[in-house]
């Protein structure tokens, strides 16, 4: 796989752009927030995402039957301009069979800490924390 | 404006994830870039729409009319794992009536440099840079 990531944006009117790359549909984000989400918004998702999609794989090759991954992502902004992230916490909420507390907490460890494309890309004076809850 | 920023995530199958903040419609994730950008593309399409909504607003303020803001962006990521971004490229292409290069270079440097929450949230070592092209 190519070390490049290329996408195309188009302003839409008023905060919206549309884009996304070649070989997928495109993103809506919105400044405004409402007919999309806004950009700080969409970071957290693509981290949830990023994760998300290491935690599904790291859980597959231990054998868990996976039903349920949900995470909620709260970012702290920065109260002065460029009012950037200066925390990131996520909560993890995972059902599936043959999951228990060891496969799960090895999974978001290695995910959030090391894994995650989009999280390592990073200020590391961001501090990423989470909390795991298991459904049955 | 509250500091905290929130979105719920969903796992969809596969690679695939749904999210975004309760105030607005949701967008799609695959990690797979199948049905909708990857959470790297989707950063990168953050950004864009991050430092282009800075732009619109500092054109707007400098009394442009603007007719047309495109920008591709170009992401590299390191060779190896976890492959975090290690530069990134813009290519801002600008049209609109009272714009001249003066005004287009402020707006992009303002925006790239000091203004994008979203690229201020990166690892500062991440370069930055822009070509800005005119459009008549």
């Amino acid at each position: 796989m190519s070390n490049l990531r290329t996408v195309s944006v188009e302003w839409q009117g008023n905060l919206r752009f549309r884009g996304g790359p070649a070989e997928s549909p495109s993103l809506l984000i919105d400044g405004d927030v409402k007919d999309a989400p806004g950009p700080m918004h969409t970071l957290l998702v693509a981290a949830a995402a990023c994760s998300g999609s290491d935690i599904v794989t790291i859980l597959e090759k231990s054998r868990v039957d996976l039903r349920k991954l949900a995470m909620e992502v709260r970012g702290e902004r920065a109260a002065d301009h460029p009012r950037r992230y200066i925390s990131i916490q996520f909560v993890i909420t995972i059902a599936g069979d043959g999951l228990d507390e060891t496969k799960a907490r090895r999974a978001a460890d290695l995910s959030l800490t090391k894994y995650c494309s989009v999280l390592q890309s990073l200020n590391p004076d961001i501090p990423v924390t989470y909390e795991l809850k298991l459904e049955s």
